[in-house]
């Protein structure tokens, strides 16, 4: 059923709670005709409903969802309905105070917000149980709904004893004794020795905050906690005989969770997407935000969804900017030019009240058609349907970067070689930006992915090697690939020890190099890149660099270019190797993003790398799908002027307005016959 | 008494601690010698004596109190006695420890500082019962004693299950059930529906902070049990036959509690008074002030008191700067000129030890006359006895700005347009200071007061319209009143839930617009108002604007200014609106200073409005009283140069210096007879 | 024995933590092996040993450390041998729950990092007697084994009952009567009064956290509880028959103790020394250490051990810069310059895993000899032999600083005259590097210390006056010794009480003059000294001043400079006074470091004071010590630029290269015959 649904239709709509208005059926009613005109064809259901679904224990009032959603189906709209386990009614937190959370110092939370829930809590997973399947058996038939959303944005941890008892006996199953434990932590440093499990206490600025080793598992043992109780929920409804997929949502660069377990058991992910517009150059945010939506896509390597976007602008930032005319637009069509299979929007009817009364919705509180807003997702609604032909294709990458969160833990919660700010994101961003700028689709993977089918690899700031990943890295190079590596890469393995014997480790032959030592700069403070006279890469230009240098002791490597200040004036900034049938670059320093540029430009002209557009004009943002006829280009302007750009030739226009410009805070998608080969 | 007291003379003293110093008569005596050469009449005593008036429970020691206030009488001093709750002994909370505050946290405080007592706990409150009756008995005749100060400062607030349960009591007797509660507090959004009141919490980072409505009835019940904390106080001394008004001293715009709720219940207010002098320009620190001053004589239509004022720097600011010569009279005299019928000072004597040590005093550490800050205090008590016959007469405004504190509330603690400040108290000053500087007297008034009186009224950033305050304004616009209305108004109602229908609620044909978006900018960003060609006030100037851009869709309204900047550049940013016999003006945008200016200049000669002054020149202050012959203008210097300002005509100098112009830091005041009508 | 060690050797090594790789033996011998490459002699063993040497309580392994101790002997290596009460084993916390401390806010800390113990706890007292016991009765004969490190690092409090017990029998002791203490904080303000001992509270945040006579007794009893914990560590050596000194290790300008009082206890002091190099202008840092390298030395009037200090750089910084060649042995000579007979580093061999797996070591993870670090190391190394003649050497000081931690202590806590910043610490170095560039060895002594050796005193922002100390400095100017005092001193008597009758307290006929008012200035404003016409020191330059600005009235003493700016323009800024057969010098500002530097200029020349060398170029720092013959010079550049420099007539060169000019950071020693008198 899905799957039909899926591949003739995008996906447009978002999250409506009518269970705020059911004294209101004027309101009701009248939101059905509002989504009508807006083209809106699937509504999500059922997120924040549990008081209403269940008032009291075991008292459960299914019918006024029931006749929504029979309503919506009269109408031809569709439903993704919601397991309410993000938001639990006060009735339970106060019969079965377990499911409370405990916070970092030990102290017991009360009831109030959202995800303020014990994972581990074997009173909550029962209760979720219940109400899952109790909505499972009263919907896993209705032609309407055509998916089940896992509760809402997993999040944080619990420090309570129930979860304290659940990370020992997770720690004894990894570790078997306590002794390997006390090795792979490295306990022995500061006397912290466990003479057993028991004497396990999750991190706490109370308490441990400075053993590696723990806080590092602990963060691996709350995604694992999280995984299993998301497995529980959905068993729950498979155990009443749903069949619908599953889907979870997850936040923009949320780094409490490695989202690659949850991925892992439901058959899709999409996510939530907030971006700041209109608070720096908007095509840095487009850029930004089109890497997590790779990043999305990369995770299970099939179309995702964008499950919640803000039609106007969200109420929980410092700053809420309204969009600009052509913006939402332009967001929304990247989402579908990056793989997602839906333009979603958090919220179709505004709230009265509560925490979020004044984020932007399609039905503001004014309650008519007759708003910009409402005007420009009516717009939107028709564009996706003229465009629906591309429905069926899918995102072909031939570069890939490694961003990988267990090391990302390991790097951030280190001492050094800076506190204040690695700058992890921004030079996995750099990077990114470097390949896309330069017309290559890329993939965001992580050290466990596959790295067969990418030509060119980027792995900035790979701080922690684990199962081997070096060995994976230095047969990728040697059957031809080109890697990217930059400083702090290799430095420790997967239970943050750090590698003895010289880094990065077990690659410093495909590198040509060993770092000896990485200098911490101050905000205030620039070193520079500079060509190294007569590099064979033909490197012109000078860049700034900061936050961190790495001074490396080449062994066979060819410096590139070289550093311009302080006491390593004239060492190796940028350096080559050629290494089996690949070649491996090494980048010393937080180079500024014209370096990345310029540099991914010349390595990919060098090794004659098939780009899906040249000559991309700064401002502009280009993507592609390929689907079995047509390559579909995504051209986007994230500037509010028009700017000139050459299409290639035998390219036709799909959507949009080109006349050998495209205008401001606009997009033109155009198709292009792929050749028979 | 009291009366024929207050219409002789102005009061002029401070708070004085001789407990501090039993063990030294000779400073005691020194004391009144130095009080008399700087012209005190009055001090304020006991109110941080509790632990010497009763040093053990049900152990009282009065002898050493009726002795001084014997002295001081036999000096001709009078005393202002304060009853002693603000800071009870320590063998309180040690026998009752319930009378300790709870934290937000739900831990208890220990004992220690000041206003650290639930107001809620019946101990106290008897505690308290029995000090004050015996202060009154022993005190309700003495001739010194002319008023009682009832605590200090009432501030803050408990989270002790005492008050929870009060908490619960207030709100089951507001809304009778708890589905009407639900319903105001929209409770259905994010599943926090309450199935009892036994459920409620008060709102805590711990559980609930962003349920709005709840965060809004907290405060009001704070306030309440704070009103009837107060109230029992007071019956104390009643019940003893204490028959001197009751006083309660304020805070310079102090949000935690709605004092409106508190001066229903006490003869007299008072506020301390503690501007930061000397770090912006003074001037703007005058207007500041002198809002606060007439925010105090507005909330009783009645004269304040000036209960105190630091003779030199307090010590608990970040930087104590001392006062520049002269700036002590003109902060003095400024409160006379806003209504006050006191000039007094924290403190006389200053303390050897404890936490404010190095606050400012009239008598300080070193002990004799011969320092600057003694001369200034001993001849502004000169200047005080030379302007007495000014006692009976009053501040007559014809102007108000609406200044709300549980619009305040609601407005503040809501998420969105931003999160990183609203300035709202900037936005009333700003309309505040631009009626000022046009010569108008000016009341500072909350929705539930009369409008009948004035002729021009202000509501800044009105977020809350409650008790159909819609229809009053609507009413007062209709009899020939001229409102300036501004952006982000009309949103919610009394429980914080968003009016359906279009904002600003029930103003829109008063206004001739609806608000359609509101757009937020980031602290570095600026837009502008540009003059709307041909518009019919002329305005003529340019304007920035900050913070907040309301995008309105006008009906029948005029344009006066455009927006100049961003895609809205041309949108409308300042209208105009017939309606009635009145005239409705409607500020978009957060503008700078001198939009106000320019704004209520064209206002108020359009409309031909009585002035007390024109042409004012920048750093002067220009403010007014009037008695039954003559007006009294007080023209103050808040600048350190000499500036030119013509006086009217028929104008006699009473006070000060005046040769065409006023030296800096200095004060003159002149009288003009009234005309006889 | 040690003396006979001491007197042949500068102490070269650090700490060595074998425990760690206890099962790596050849990681064992390598580092012996490289040790002996480096020069070093020494080496600490067992700062955190103690869960490897009694991994479960009364179960002792001491066999591996007796095998290392006797290896490193066979080599030639001696050992300072740490008790392990710094980091105390998890077995321990998890039975005896009374160790771990309670926080301020009364909550119990679980068990982690290191310095979380309760100093009052008597089964930790226990615990560690038994193991110091233990290790005495080990090691007490062993030739290697030359001296006891007792603990490591002693900081911060704890808010345990029984500390709370602790403290108020201290107080009992101390005070006698609740009255006297009463008196002595001036409970009285604020009510605050106690009935009993048993009341009091140690200060809290959720409790009085602004009694200051409070707060000062309880950082008094603080020092004081871990003093005695730290004799009862002794005391366990000394009681099993240990001989060899004791020693214990300082911090940097560490404020949480009073080091004095541990100081009388032990026979070496030692510290430990991390300056952030590379972050401001390097001569600053260097100005910065040496006063703290002289603090040590003048705490004990003899020599004092550098303990730890990086051979790269530490972790923990928010910036982790490397240090540039030359620096390590600059920092590591000036050390010896200053008084140290040794250079110790934190750390041989670099850990693993764990909170400082990042932290520099003269052996890191690449584990071999060819590092940048490890070959600046042994240069050192081979230095510290080539100078050995200076072991029995002296630096003898003409001047000194005052520079009082309980006066710090009082002074900072208190409330005004600035809340964001008094800069205690910034002007204290400043009188100390206007006393070091013109030429001067400076001692940094506390107000209990004899002034008796000195010239001249500069008595910086002394705030309290205690044990009568007004008197001792009285004595010494009447004596003919020069004093500089300045701004806020002579405020508070021991208990915090301010003096009455004028201030600085008991010095006004010393200085000529009575300090009126004191004027605090916001961070970016300035003032301004200019010269004061025809003044006899001849000042001719203007400088600003920022923070504080004294206004003072002269009795006699003569104005050398005045204020620029302020109401305040014309008064006087820096006075003279002749008194007895001194001169009493009064600076009223915090000026700039030009103008320290001027006025000791001035005042050494005028009093023709005796220099160890004089036109000390900016950039350089010049120190010396005195043996028997000779007179050494330190002559250290701080830049990375050569400098020209002229040194005194018969010096010959003893260490450094020296042409005229000494290179970029590099240090050139001098020797110079002592005159026979």
């Amino acid at each position: 059923m899905k799957d039909i649904f899926l591949s003739n239709h995008f996906i447009y709509g978002g999250d409506y709670n009518p269970e705020q208005w059911l004294d209101q059926p004027d309101i009701l009613k009248k939101d059905i005709t509002l989504m009508k005109k807006a083209g809106i064809n699937t509504v999500t259901l059922g997120v924040f409903s549990w008081s209403v679904l269940e008032p009291q224990e075991n008292e459960f009032h299914f019918e006024w969802l029931q006749e929504i959603i029979d309503s919506l189906y009269c109408h031809d709209i569709r439903v993704i309905l919601a397991t309410p386990s993000g938001s639990r009614p006060r009735w339970l937190a106060e019969k079965y105070p377990e499911v409370l959370r405990v916070q970092e110092n030990r102290m017991r939370y009360l009831y109030g917000e959202r995800h303020n829930h014990c994972y581990t809590s074997p009173a909550y997973r029962e209760r979720v149980r219940i109400i899952n399947q109790k909505l499972a058996e009263n919907f896993k038939n209705h032609p309407a709904v055509i998916m089940w959303h896992i509760s809402n944005e997993y999040r944080d941890e619990c420090h309570c004893p129930l979860c304290q008892n659940a990370f020992r006996n997770w720690l004894k199953s990894k570790y078997q004794s306590i002794d390997k434990l006390n090795h792979a932590w490295w306990t022995t440093f500061w006397s912290h020795t466990y003479n057993s499990f028991d004497q396990i206490e999750s991190p706490s600025f109370i308490g441990d905050k400075g053993l590696h080793g723990l806080s590092l598992d602990w963060k691996r043992f709350v995604t694992d906690q999280t995984t299993d109780f998301m497995c529980c929920e959905i068993k729950a409804l498979r155990d009443a005989g749903a069949t619908q997929p599953a889907v979870v949502n997850f936040m923009d660069d949320y780094t409490g969770l490695n989202y690659y377990r949850l991925a892992e058991h439901v058959e899709y992910i999409s996510w939530d997407s907030y971006p700041a517009w209109h608070q720096q150059p908007d095509i840095q945010t487009a850029y930004d935000t089109a890497m997590q939506h790779d990043l999305m896509r990369s995770m299970k390597q099939k179309p995702f969804f964008l499950m919640e976007s803000c039609p106007a602008s969200p109420n929980w930032m410092n700053i809420s900017k309204i969009k600009k005319p052509g913006l939402l637009s332009n967001a929304s069509l990247q989402a579908i030019a990056h793989g997602s299979c839906s333009v979603q929007f958090f919220q179709i009817r505004q709230s009265r009240g509560g925490f979020e009364k004044f984020h932007g919705a399609v039905i503001d509180h004014y309650g008519e058609a007759d708003t910009r807003v409402f005007r420009e997702v009516s717009e939107l609604g028709k564009a996706l349907k003229q465009i629906k032909e591309i429905t069926n294709t899918r995102v072909h990458a031939t570069a890939a970067i490694i961003y990988d969160m267990e090391s990302r833990w390991a790097m951030e919660n280190a001492k050094g070689p800076r506190n204040e700010g690695l700058y992890y994101h921004e030079a996995a961003l750099k990077s990114y930006r470097g390949l896309r700028e330069n017309g290559l689709n890329t993939d965001i993977i992580n050290m466990d992915q596959s790295l067969e089918q990418y030509q060119i690899i980027a792995a900035p700031m790979l701080y922690m090697f684990r199962n081997g990943f070096e060995k994976k890295l230095k047969k990728f190079v040697e059957h031809g690939g080109i890697l990217i590596m930059t400083y702090w890469s290799g430095i420790v393995d997967e239970t943050d020890l750090c590698f003895l014997g010289g880094t990065p480790h077990g690659l410093m032959d495909v590198l040509g190099l060993r770092s000896e030592e990485i200098d911490s700069l101050c905000d205030h403070e620039v070193n520079h890149l500079l060509p190294f006279t007569g590099n064979p890469m033909n490197m012109k230009n000078s860049y700034s660099c900061k936050h961190l240098c790495d001074l490396v002791r080449l062994k066979d490597a060819e410096p590139l270019m070289v550093y311009g200040d302080n006491f390593y004036k004239g060492y190796p900034a940028l350096t080559r190797h050629k290494y089996g049938k690949g070649i491996a670059y090494y980048v010393c320093a937080d180079a500024e993003m014209n370096f990345y540029h310029d540099l991914y430009n010349r390595i990919i002209t060098e090794n004659q790398l098939q780009q899906i557009m040249t000559d991309i004009p700064d401002g502009i943002e280009v993507s592609s799908r390929s689907g079995e006829k047509y390559e579909y280009l995504f051209i986007q302007n994230y500037t509010d002027h028009k700017i000139s750009i050459r299409i290639p030739k035998n390219t036709e226009i799909l959507w949009g307005s080109y006349d050998g410009g495209v205008c401001g805070y606009s997009t033109v998608i155009c198709r292009k016959k792929i050749k028979e080969i």
